[in-house]
Order: structure tokens, then C-alpha cells, then sequence
């Protein structure tokens, strides 16, 4: 059966709890005032990820990234945050996640630039490697998960959103987009592809040759978030919506997303070495780190 | 040549009768109220499928569906479908279905809980068969098919909406959707893939999982009908526009239909017998019965 | 590596030019003003397309489509298309392109109807091929392509529209779409596949089965344009908009169009002679060939 195959193929993640999930079902119900009485707080390694649960039966962990100044994606950080939605994976107590930033007007600022510049080429690789194995985590999770996007979420931010099964954006300034392009970087194949499952062909071929950054209204209109709401709210906003996924049938919804997802996530896995061959060659050439080195050179200036 | 290797495959349906077709279009010309008088009933075996034709030419048939007292989809109701409009089908006269409800309220509730519920693994693949058969009739017809959605259209309702040419919605508290991960059912990918066709993978993904049921302002914004208009007035709206298709020669819009939906007829058509054993293995488990056994309880205390 | 196979395999036109591409990148400066000051006109052969260039470093080509009256693509007029097209692509003070019409009131016609009718095999497949040869040096181009649609762009006209990066369409009575099928003529699956690119599934599906031609509002609610403006102001837009394609590196840009259109360029060109085949044995098929001539004395009585 393709289904099963897929999914099985997809990796770790889907379906592995699906099977014995519908028995741990339970109603959700407190208030958002007595969750804040009763939440607890753990950090994990190195105090880059806060993760929130709450002392009910809730099921819902508030993941939020914490590394200074602008949750960027640095090797170790994607290590830590795949190695936290695994512990929530494997914890039958856990359905649902919501993905935000303890970082005020960030949400993440995408992968770490000083990880791709005038580094070996095994490094590189290796950047790259956990930046793939990240998102094969959060992309194929068979937990619930809603980004509350509480800041800018520029390229390898608004990978992670989209990733998510669900995103709520904050009014204002904010801005989101692949803009990876400004750079020289071409997204690779799998950034391009969730952009198309996600905005349409159209809007994503656009909006990835021009690097396009979307303010709010802009991004909910190509449908690169699907609500918005006051920063102060957003969060409350994702557990609402959280509240109607758990609703459903923990093995139905896991196997729907599964068949949704399970191409993609296979399509990567099948080409994880190529992908980073590539951009570990890509990366290197001259021309690329020096329009790297200008970045960096004009961020110092700031 | 592609175009036609995949038509040719995908049924007997799409393409046989295109070739003479051209030759057999007429006019339409006849009012509302002149095909009033002249239309002539005439009922399938059961009465559970009730078609009207008109006396003169249009080349337009009306299946209405009168299953009492939802047209809940069971084999041999589906079977009965097939046969319908397989006779129209290879009718030279008829060249157009609309397709609706003569039980009020209601557009169809979908399958027929009671045929998977304690039933033989025979029982249950034979019944998946008559589905199978009856949606690529229905999606892969060389007829052009409007759906004239007088009622509520959950699961099985929708795929029927959807299958068809173009959609008219009726105003008012109905709902349409597929809903069947409610229930802990998965939607095979057939459904699912006809959903991202109709709405878009985004839409799809969110509403497959959630099993989102959506009222016709709703599903006419995301393209899951083209239309909405007063209930009273469905019917002959679907008579409008059907006459748009039948100005177009048969032959090129039958060849046109197929190129877009070759693929997907062709999918199901190689993975049937994959397909069935899937599902009749995965509606046979405890947890599925179970949870199908409190369903027809809740259903009876209404 | 896929995205460099894709690219390298879908021609000459994408990424040769890329990969020194980003040395060449200058400042856009000029007002419209001088820039009309500034401008020089040459022809190319026949007079059929003219080609405005800037004095200055603008890197903008307009390229004016001039075949009395209609700018009906015959077999001469695409070949001098493609020409006109591969001249700039190797002109490396050339980096973006403007296609619009020289002809009042109409961008493109479609495809010359007399080149189909009662011609050889020979001829018509001839003809296919410079069709598709054009098609893909357009939709393939390394150039930064903008379709400043300032007419009527029915059938072959919308196709040329459809292919550019970006499309801006005149307010007013004009339409635009892929309408052959009311000639009793099929769109080939590369037309169908970028229609559905542009404007999604269901939007194409219905609008390839009824040959819709869409009013500018109409065509920028389903995506086949991208903005509308008035008709004097079309090529001013056209200029403005290709500025914002022109700040991307070239390097990045054009891969990222390559990741993005390499798979249908590389299905044509796998299929090219199946298409020409299917073509020529349909075009000449008698009962085309009666609805081909009475459209042809049609247009003679006007």
C-alpha cells in the first residue's frame, strides 16, 4: 500500500506513535488564565530553547527559541532544537507544539551566516546536514504543530513556519519570505517545493526569484500564513487553533498529514547526500563568500 | 503520444464517444418553463435514482438522487449510480448531467456507515469496488457533469461534488467537506488528491486533517465550488452553465477533460486492488469498528 | 545533483549565461524621460519585431511585436522570435526583456490559422516545431521576462504572455486565454501544464474546457496576470517592475527560474517529435480541417 509505504519510508517520526495515539485522547479545557498559573518551565541545553508545558492534561508544549539576539540557525542550535521535538515526540503526554520566539520582534533570522563563511568543506556539510535533519523532524512531526510567528521570519525562519501545520502571524512591521536570493543562495529544491505546497505555484516561482519579503496581509493573501493577530495575542491565538487539531483522532491525523507530507519528506531523504554535496560546493565558490563577507562586513557596520 | 496512452487507459468512458460527437451538437433553446412541461420522468431500478429528460433536444439529463432519507452511498445505491450513468453515457442524445438530490436538505450523506460496520472482509472490498467503480464513471465521464448541491455535502457528497465539472452550491446552513478523519477514517488518496486539485494542496492539507466542514461562502472562497445561488433557484443555475459546456464541440472538451484527469483515474486504476485491501484491512481493525459502533449508537438516540 | 541536471539538460538558454553573469550587474538610473531621449530603434529582418535598447546600462530590451495586423504566429515570424530572442540572450549588456505588441489594440493573435490549413504534414510539423522551439527559448530564458500585454491576447498570445516572469495587462475590453478548444482544437500539455502553473489546478481545468477568455479584472483574480494598468502605461510599469528583477543577482535568479521551470521545459524536449507527431496527425484530420476552413471564410466576411 503507497500510503503505508511512504509514510514508513518518511522516516522515525510519522506514524511511529500514530498506532496506540486515539487511546490517550483527553479533553482540553482550562482557560488561558489558569494554564499561566500552572505552567512550568524547563530549559534545555544551554538555555537556547525554553519549552513550556503545562501542569494539565492539556498535551500542548510552547516551544520557544531563545538564542541571542535572533534565533539564527547555527549548527548546534538545530541540533538542540531536533533533539527537543524529539523528547516531545516520544513523550505520550505531548500532541501538539507551538513554535514561537522568546526573542522580542524576532521570530528566527534563518541559518546562521558565520556558519557558511570560510569554513571547510566538512563543515559545511555538516551545517547543512542538521539544517536537513531539523526539518525532516519539525516538517514530518506526527505532532500537531502551529507556528505563533512573533517577529520577522526571513528565510530559514519562514522555512520553519512553514513547516508548521498551521501559522499565526503578528500585526505590524514584521516581515516574512524566502529572500534568500538577495544573498546569491538559491533555495534549494525542498524550500522551493514547501513554498509551493504552501503559496501555489505562481506566487512561489515570484516570490523566490525576487527574494520577496510579505508584510502580513500580504503573506495571509498568498497564504503563507493563514491568520493574523496582535503580537500580544498570538500565542493565545495558536492555542486556540491547536485545540481544534487535537480534537481530531490522533492515528487519523497523523496518517492524513503523513500522506500530505510523505512525497516530499522522501524526496529528501532520498537526496540528502546530493543536496549537500551541492550546497557545499556552492557555498565554497569564491564568488559566493565574498558576497558573503560584504553581508557580514555591512551587518558589523550596524 | 501521452495525451493519448493516458486517455486510453483511463477508461472506457473518456474519449469513446468523443470522436463521432462532434456531429451530434445541437442548439439549446427551449425556457425553464417550456422544459417544465415538456420534461418526462422515468425511474431507475429502486427508485433511488430518478432522471429526467427533456422531450426535445438540449442533450441534457437530470439524475436525481432519492435514497431515502439522506443518499447514503451503499454498494448496491453506487452500483445503481454506475449503471445510471453508464446508460447516459453511451445515450447519443444526452450529452450533459446534472447531478442533485431529490431529498430535501440534503445533497448525500456520504458512504454508508452500516456497510462497514460488522461486515465480512468480502463484504467490505466489494463495497469499496462499487466506490472505486462509480468515482472514476463519475470523474472520468465523457459527459459534461454539473453538481447542483441542494443540501448538505459531507465525505462521500463532496467527493461526488467534486468529481463533477462544476459545482453549484445552494445558500443557506449547509455544509461540505471531507470530514472522515472525524470519525478516525483516513480519506484514501484519491480523495485527498482530488481535494489539492480542487482547492489547492494548502487548503487541502489544513481541511483533510481538520475534516473541516465548510458553509458555501466558505468553500465557494476556496474553490470548492464555483457557485452559490438561492436553493430554490440550484437547479437552473446548473442548467446555465451547463449550457456553456455544451457549446464547446464534444470532441476537443472530452479530449481536454481527460488531460487533466487522466493521471489521477490512471493512479487509482493501477492501485485499485492495492487500494481495497488497504482499506477493507484498516475499517476491519477493533479501534475502527469501535469507534464506528458508538457512531451508529449516537446516530440512533437522535 | 538534480537542479543542475534539470538545468543543464533544458537547454542552452538557462544558466550559461549565469554563471559570469553577476559581474555584469549595474545601476538602473534614468527617468522614463531621458530614457525616451536616449533610446534607438533597430529592426530586425522583415520588419516584423522591433527591438528598443537604451544608450545607457539600463540592460532592459523592448521588444516590439510588428506583424500586420494581428501578430499571428506564423512559422517565418516565430523563428524570427526565437532569433530575435537568442540575439539578446548572448548580448551580455542585455539582462531583462519587455514583450509587447506594435499593433493597436492587439498583443498577439495566437497561432496563424492559414499556416494549419491544407498545408503538407511536412509543413505543419514544421511549423509545431518553430512553435515550440520559440516556447521554450521564451519560457527557458536566462533574461529577466516581463509581458507588458497591451491588446487582445487570445490562445498563442496568452501562451506568450503566460511564459514571461511577470505580466501586466491593459484596463479595458481586451481578454486573454487559452480558447483553441472552440475552434475544435486540443491545447498540448505543455500549454495545459502552464496554465495550471499560472493559475492553478481548478482554474485551468474549467477554463481549458470552455476556452474561457478572461476580461483584466477576471485574469488578475485567477492569477493568469499579475497587475493591471492603463494602456498608456503598461510598458512604464513593465519597466518599473523589470527593475526589481534586475537588483537580483543574475546567478541566483536564474537558477532559482530553472529549479522552477526545468521539469516542464525537460518534458517537452523529451517528447518534442511525440508532440509534433500528435499535432500534425490531428490538425489534419478532416473534420478540423472543415472547422478550420469555415472559421478562416468567417473571417473573410468581416
Amino acid at each position: 500500500m503507497e500510503v503505508l509505504r511512504l509514510i514508513g519510508k518518511s522516516g522515525a517520526c510519522i506514524l511511529s506513535r500514530a498506532r496506540s495515539a486515539s487511546a490517550c485522547r483527553r479533553q482540553t479545557g482550562p482557560t488561558p488564565l489558569s494554564l499561566l498559573q500552572q505552567k512550568r518551565h524547563y530549559a534545555e541545553s544551554g538555555n537556547h530553547i525554553m519549552v513550556e508545558r503545562d501542569s494539565n492534561n492539556e498535551g500542548i508544549a510552547v516551544v520557544k527559541m531563545n538564542k541571542k539576539p535572533v534565533n539564527s540557525l547555527s549548527k548546534d542550535f538545530m541540533m538542540e532544537m531536533n533533539i527537543t521535538l524529539e523528547k516531545l515526540e516520544n513523550d505520550s503526554s505531548c500532541r501538539g507544539v507551538i513554535l514561537t520566539s522568546a526573542n522580542p520582534g524576532i521570530f528566527s533570522a534563518g541559518l546562521d551566516i558565520t556558519e557558511m563563511y570560510q569554513k571547510s568543506s566538512d563543515y559545511t556539510s555538516a551545517f547543512w546536514r542538521s539544517l536537513q535533519d531539523f526539518w525532516m523532524r519539525l516538517y514530518g512531526s506526527n505532532l500537531a504543530t502551529v507556528a505563533a510567528v512573533n517577529g520577522h521570519s526571513p528565510a530559514g525562519g519562514c522555512l520553519m513556519a512553514m513547516s508548521c501545520d498551521y501559522r499565526i502571524m503578528a500585526e505590524g512591521k514584521f516581515t516574512m519570505g524566502l529572500n534568500e536570493v538577495h544573498l546569491g543562495i538559491v533555495a534549494p529544491f525542498w524550500f522551493q517545493e514547501l513554498m509551493v505546497k504552501t503559496c501555489g505555484e505562481r506566487q512561489a516561482e515570484m516570490a523566490l526569484q525576487l527574494g520577496t519579503l510579505f508584510k502580513p496581509e500580504q503573506a495571509l493573501r498568498i497564504g503563507m500564513v493563514d491568520e493574523i493577530a496582535p503580537l500580544d495575542d498570538v500565542i493565545n491565538k495558536a492555542r486556540e487553533h491547536l485545540a481544534k487539531w487535537l480534537k481530531i483522532p490522533d492515528h487519523a491525523r497523523v496518517i492524513t498529514k503523513g500522506m500530505c507530507r510523505g512525497l516530499l519528506l522522501e524526496k529528501l531523504r532520498a537526496k540528502q547526500e546530493e543536496d549537500i554535496a551541492f550546497f557545499s560546493e556552492f557555498i565554497n565558490k569564491d564568488a559566493i563568500q565574498k558576497s558573503l563577507g560584504r553581508y557580514l562586513e555591512s551587518l558589523k557596520k550596524k
